[in-house]
Order: structure tokens, then sequence, then C-alpha cells
């Protein structure tokens, strides 16, 4: 472990700059059992910051390992509704979120992909009503991580355990700033250049962004009215927070039906638990309408099959590559982290407020610009140092956004 | 720790002969985080027996310390009315409930009492519609305890920490017979006894019970049409469980107004993080009109004015001093077993189920009976080898019951 005083400062930049927590609002915090030690620390912080009270919710991997060993078949289509929907009535009162990631990456790898499948769908039915408070930004969340052995075993493969451990912490606190003097100011400065580019992309007001590199060849249509953002932003009940920390991505909402042609994943995906690796997917019309994998195809497909909108996409990321994340030249096994070394689209759910004024909008106005719907949302890495991207105007003139991998202004 | 195969057979008593869980039935389980080794066992023996979900709620003490150091006064008038609703609507669904004891029993000694007992209070309104799913057994539920570190320290403080934790593994694989060659059939036994000697106490249908010893001489009313139980019995869902495993006790419904005299503790009680010693209290009319504690007995008052119900008494059972947990010889410090080595009573709530047919009449007809109501339910332990009781019949004519501590047939 780093000296207390590093890992108090990660906590301190959580609660502050992620959430920015308001005084007298809850707080609900996932994370897995082994980070207890972060979660102590940021509850901390959180009263310091005027919490009224803070629940951690802690994942157990050794139970969800049970379920998958021991339980009976009829299992894997029940989901803790009751307790999803007690955060959702936590959220509906005004209490901020709080996701410490870091979950084991390949926990699930050896189980049976048809009960991985049904345990997901079973969890994302009964979290609906959760997730999308979460997605529309009706209160200020935050995700942040914690290196577990298993996830610092999967980065590092060929160190000893508490060398990888070690390494990792090292790297999220170098790809988070909190080893920098003032990592607030530092995510100050930072959330004020995302912005920038942001505002950048909302003047072009682009009608579809065009992908070249090896293996893809994408035209991606960005939904009417679409509006860029950073992770930085106003929450509905007002509370400006950093959604991720660390983030390095614009994004917006791609439309439903308007992807054509081919993309290659650049980094490999861990969903739920499964390696899924070398994506190969075809779009008509917005659907994905053939997908293979090197790695986790089934998982893959079965993902893709949960439900209409699972096929479709709902995010598309802008991501340079001289991130800190993608200049430490790791690759992370995990969403918050990889997704912020590369330029990505994620299938599934889409977030109402990538449509102007869409978090209030009412669900038929968001459905006519293009607007996904889902019960999954996944993201996958699609960027490189070999891939270009191209704005496409409506009248068809390109416009350079990325060239190999970097920003083009 | 004690090898694996022992714990383990502990955690299979819990799930067989504790819950006697049911294929299909989801188990929601709260725990001290440093519980999760047990709670892993716990699951594994859950699924087998056809759980379809295991639903583990972590206690963690750091995030509780946090926030009577850190958090602003507002904080403690809230509660975690979203989780308690929720797990409500779990138990509602047919959901099993463990509870694994075992949490430091002087976490808060140290804290502000009135800062814990405005806590206790806001959860124990939030946690109300919960409690009564409980206290009316409309679900199998049982409680066992994992000897964490300070529960440890507590009972063996002269003891380095390992090997307290050691003595105290001991302790409870004994108490609870764990330890035995066929744990399930050991209690399959054992709550035969306890059956057979509420049902010696229900046919004699005492109208009260009178206690004398050392600084008590208490007459003890029992509410119209009690019925005598052990902690083993149907639930409303139809299925058998035992509530306690180590369970030693009978126990009824003391009437609400027909309590009179004077009461000693015999040993002490830890309530919410705080030893209360030394209680002596005076009855009149079924209320406690005089309470005092030699330690503790700031929060004693703050406990007994948490609403009307909570001065009087919801609960009287009877458990011999030769009882294993008894005979153990040590204080534990916690109610499980505390309140398993001795004859008690409790403040507060009653079960309606020790009214016959209690768990379906309705409120006003319990009441009628003399059942207690309150947001507290209290244990405190009353007997001792220096106790008498008797049972006093309607006429007055009076029948041993326990000399000096031990049943007196």
């Amino acid at each position: 472990m780093p000296d207390d005083a590093l890992i108090d400062r990660y906590a301190e930049l959580a609660v502050r700059s992620g959430l920015n927590l308001q005084p007298g609002q809850q707080l609900v915090l996932t994370a897995p059992l082994e980070a207890a030690p972060l979660v102590a620390r940021v509850a901390e912080h959180a009263y310091r910051a005027g919490a009224s009270l803070v629940t951690p919710l802690y994942n157990d991997d050794a139970v969800t390992l049970a379920r998958f060993r021991h339980a009976p078949d009829e299992a894997f289509d029940v989901a803790a509704g009751w307790l999803y929907d007690g955060t959702a009535a936590a959220f509906r009162g005004n209490a901020a979120r709080m996701a410490i990631a870091g979950d084991d990456p390949a926990l699930l790898s050896g189980q049976n992909p048809d009960k991985v499948a049904r345990a997901n769908r079973a969890r994302s039915r009964a979290y609906k009503p959760a997730m999308e408070l979460i997605t529309s930004f009706a209160i200020n969340w935050s995700i942040v991580a914690y290196p577990t052995r298993a996830w610092a075993r999967s980065v590092f493969p060929d160190l000893p355990e508490d060398e990888a451990v070690e390494r990792l912490w090292g790297a999220i606190l170098a790809c988070t700033r909190a080893d920098q003097p003032d990592p607030v100011a530092a995510w100050k400065a930072h959330a004020a250049e995302l912005d920038r580019r942001a505002t950048w992309l909302n003047e072009r007001r682009f009608h579809s962004l065009r992908y070249r590199g090896p293996g893809t060849d994408l035209t991606l249509g960005l939904a009417d009215d679409h509006e860029w953002l950073s992770a930085g932003g106003k929450a509905q009940n007002g509370v400006y927070c950093l959604a991720n920390i660390p983030t390095e991505e614009v994004f917006t909402m791609p439309h439903r039906d308007r992807a054509e042609g081919t993309v290659r994943s650049t980094k490999p995906l861990s969903y739920q638990g499964t390696l899924i690796d070398g994506i190969r997917v075809r779009f008509e019309g917005g659907r994905i309408v053939e997908a293979r994998a090197d790695r986790g195809e089934e998982t893959l497909q079965s993902l893709l099959s949960t439900d209409e909108g699972a096929a479709r996409l709902g995010e598309v990321a802008l991501v340079p590559q001289s991130s800190p994340i993608s200049q430490s030249g790791l690759l992370f096994n995990n969403t918050l982290y990889d997704e912020n070394a590369a330029s990505h689209i994620a299938v599934g759910q889409a977030y109402p407020s990538t449509i102007r004024g869409g978090a209030t909008r009412p669900a038929e106005e968001l459905a006519e610009r293009g607007m996904n719907r889902s019960l999954v949302h996944v993201d996958w890495m699609i960027g490189s140092g070999e891939i270009d991207v191209d704005g496409v105007h409506a009248d068809g003139r390109h416009e350079p956004v990325m060239r190999a991998g970097e920003w083009a202004n």
C-alpha cells in the first residue's frame, strides 16, 4: 500500500472533486470487500463535507462465485430487485452515489456463459430504475477505482501479487493525478480543458463521424440535437460533479439508426467477469448485423442479444492517445481506465443528457432524435494511434477531428 | 482460526438447522466485515440448499465511527430508510434472514450518548417495517455469531488478540455444539427438550411469575393467552427455523401493565456499542419508574425514554444455570450469548407469536391481552444461581419453577 497520506488525498479527491458532496446529502457507496480501507477514508471525507449518512454496499466475490458453483439453475433469473429499488429510492431522496471499481475482471470467466448472461439480464432489469436515475444524472455521482489483488494480478500477470498491487496503486495515483501536490486544482484545470474540446465539437454540429484505420471503416451518425459533454457537469440536483476519476473523454449520443460499416476493437473488454478480445462488428442501419471476437465471442453475442437496443449504439467518445492512461502503456482490464485510454463506443442505453436539454425532455422526443434504449450500457475501445477521425457536416464536407489518435487541432 | 472443516460445519448448521432454508428462497444476510470468511461458507451452504440469491449487507465499523467523529450534528436524526424498506420488501417476497452477530460491543462507548441515542432512535424508526416482519416471524430467520477481534478482546481483555479470537472461536463452537460429531442431530434433540419445557409451562397457564434473589423481588404478570415458545418454531411462511444458535431459553409475553417490584441485572448489557452494568429498576403497574446503573446509566435512561413502550416489558425468558453458555463461565458482552446464559427480560416490543395465534390476530386484540409495543427490543439478564422463580396461578397458588437457577422439576 502507498503511504496513508496519499490514499487519504485520493479519497478526498473522490469526495470533493468527484462527487462534490453537499452538506446533508446521504452517500450510497458500492465497493469490492477489499476496498474497505479506501471506503473508510471516503466515509471520513464525506462526513467532513457534511454527509448525513454513508452506506457502503459491498460486493463479495466469494458469495458471487458460490452462486455460480452451487446454486440451482432456476436461481439465475433472480436479482436483488428489493435492494436496487431501495437504492433508487435513496437517489430520489437526493443521495449521492459513489462506485469504487476494481472487481476481478475475470471472476466469472470459468463459469457457464448462459448462467452469466441470465444473471446479468436479471440484474440489469432489476437495476433499471436506479440505473436511469444515474444515466440521467438525477444526482451527483462518481466512479473511482481501488486496486484489488485479483485486478492487479490481471494487469501484471508476471509480477508477484504484492508487487502487482503496488504497481497498480502507483498507476492509479498517477492517472488520477492524486500524486500531484494539489490534485483538486489539477482536476479543475483538466476539466476546463475537456470542456473546451466539448464546446469546439458542439459548435461544429457534425452530422456524423467517420473512423478509418486497420479493420475499421465506420460512419457513425450523431443524434439530432446531440450535445458533446465531458465527465464534469451539473447533475439535475444542481450539483457539479466529475462522474469518472480519471476521465479523459468527451462524449455524445450516436443516432440509433445511423451507423454503417465495420469497426475493430483496439483493447480487450472486461464484461461482468469475462474478457472479450478482438471484437469485429459490422453495422447496417445502426444495428450490429455481424459480430465476431477472438475470445469471449459467446459472451459478446449474448450481450448483443440482451434486447433490441443492445446491438445499437448509446455513446460515442473521443480520447487522445496522449492521455496519461494511454501513456502508461498498461492494459487495465477495467472500463474506467481503458475507456479513458482510447476513443470508444458503447452499445446499449444512451444518456439523455447527451441531447440538448435531454434530461428533462419526454422519452418520445428523445427517441425521435435517435436515442437508443437498452437494459445494458457497455463501452469498448476502438481508438488507437492508427485511427483517423473526421467530422462530417450535413452537406458532406469533411473536417479533421483526430489524426493518428491525437486531436487534429 | 479453527480448521476449515469446523467452520464449514458451523455454517452448515446455521443454514440447515438455524434457517432451514428452502429451495428458491433468497437470503438476506447482515454481518460485520470481518465475518466475510463465514459469510462465504454460509452462502455456499445456502446455495447448496437451493437459495436463489444470497445478498450480504456488511456492517462497517470504520464507517460508523467516522460518522460519530466527523458528521455534522443534524446527521444523527437520519437513517437508511431506503435500505430497510428494501429489506422489508425482500421479506415480504419470502426472503429468509440471517444475522451474523459479533460487532464490537464497545464501539460507541466513547461517543456522545445523545448522538448515539438519536442515531439509534432514527434507525429503529426506519427499521420498524422490517423489524415487525422479523418479530412476527413472517419468514424463517436465524442469528449466529462470529468472533471478531474487537469482540474477542472484550471477552478476554488479558489475552493477546490472536489467542482471544482463538478462545472465542472455541467457546462459540462448543456452545453451538458445532464441535460435536453430528451438530444437526444434537440440535434436533436439544430443540425437542426446550419444546418439552415450553409445553409444561403452557399447561400450567400461570397468571404471573415471582422472582426472588439478591436485590430482586419481582412479580411479573403474564399476558392473557400468553404462549411459551422456544427459539425453534414454525414461521408464518410455514418453515420451521431456530431463531438463535445457540438458544437455551423458553420465553413468553409479559403483561404490559402487570409488573411490580424491583429487579437487579446479573450481567452487563451491551447496547448498540455501549456497556450498561449493574442495572437496578423498580416497576409499578408494568412501568419502570426508577432506573439506576453502575455504568452506562445515561444510555439506559435514554433507551427507556425512546418511547412509551420502552419502559415496559416485551419478553420474559427462563434459562437454567446449567446451560453450556452459563457453564463456560464467560461473560460474552453479546446478547445472543449472554441472554442464553441466564433468565432474562426485555423492555420494548413484544413478539405477537408469544400470544396464542397472535401472529395473525389484529393489533387491538393483542393490545387487550397486554402486548407491549415499542421501537426497541432490548434483553437484559436477571437470572443467576441465586434466583428462585415461582409460577403463580390466578387463584394465588404458588408452584416452584426454578430453584437456585435450575429447573425445579
